[in-house]
């Protein structure tokens, strides 16, 4: 039976971004599949006392740079937006209406057009036409973000990874085993192939 | 003219322990050399307003297992002290009053007697022996530990660490370029190899 990877997902954060970029071909690489499973980061925050790296006026300004460096290790595009923190609440709702294989493929054009274009992700009309690039009825999944069931899998998604031990994002699982961060890819690329 | 490293090390710091076993083959596969320069982490906490990883429960329990598992990645001992933290002040001290050739090699002995063989290295005698397995003078260095220009070389590592943007444990510097964590030093090695 093939492994797979659950990527615990907040769009707001910039490290997510990173990793999701490089998850499937990771995965990819040891016959896994990924699991995309957006959650509220600043509900984990709230509820294990952790804050977002950034209220550390120094460590922002690393991570600025940090993130740059990281985004020319793996050569994909990044600049980082006006608007930040923003609430990813309704992209994330919308995530959860779709099918879950659809998932993953939204939660990356949903990043890449924050962290790479500018884009503003808390606009109805920004994530209805990224869903429609995607095949998909904006209008519609937008629509079932009211949904109570809907609302319902975010909230379970991210008591779950609270549950589990999370506390930021990115929040990776291999089986019980937690992998924080975009920086432990490596680790975890390590124990999917047996090594570690 | 070959590069240098600048490795800010505080022993109190299992991370920093960690790094510290890989970064003079790092630096040496790349003909750079590393100068060991300890600091008082609990200071930079205070100026920058960072903490302690371990002060959030969740994130002190992911660390137990990702020390661990970086442990087994490297191939070094690795065992939870009892005593954690502990103030390093008097072992740092005894690195500011040798020749700078030789702390690279007593950062490490002293870190691996900690972090590795359950020593309590806040300790005159335990450090007096870790000076002298180096074939050092351990109470003729323990004695200079009182000396003022020897308390001041710590106190200015450790101003300069945080003026040049350090608030955590380890710091290393190619240049002005800050690399927080040994989880950096992958990126560190791409400098240093002139991909990034």
């Amino acid at each position: 039976m093939s492994a797979t990877v659950e990527f615990f997902w907040d769009p707001a954060s910039p490290y997510t971004y990173l990793a999701a970029t490089q998850i499937e071909a990771l995965a990819a690489r040891h016959g896994a599949r990924v699991q995309w499973k957006p959650f509220l980061i600043g509900k984990a925050f709230e509820a294990t006392g952790n804050k977002m790296p950034a209220t550390v006026p120094a460590k922002a300004q690393y991570m600025f740079k940090d993130l740059q460096l990281w985004s020319r290790h793996y050569q994909v595009p990044f600049r980082f937006p006006k608007q930040f923190p923003i609430n990813g609440i309704t992209a994330m709702r919308m995530a959860c209406a779709l099918p879950e294989a659809a998932v993953g493929a939204f939660a990356l054009a949903v990043m890449r057009a924050y962290w790479a274009e500018g884009a503003d992700i808390t606009q109805n009309e920004v994530l209805q036409a990224l869903a429609g690039g995607l095949g998909h009825d904006g209008p519609a999944l937008l629509a079932r973000t009211q949904e109570p069931e809907v609302k319902e899998r975010l909230k379970t998604n991210t008591e779950e990874a609270i549950r589990r031990g999370a506390f930021g994002a990115p929040s990776l699982f291999v089986g019980e085993r937690l992998f924080w961060g975009n920086d432990r890819l490596g680790l975890l690329e390590e124990v999917l192939a047996g090594r570690l």
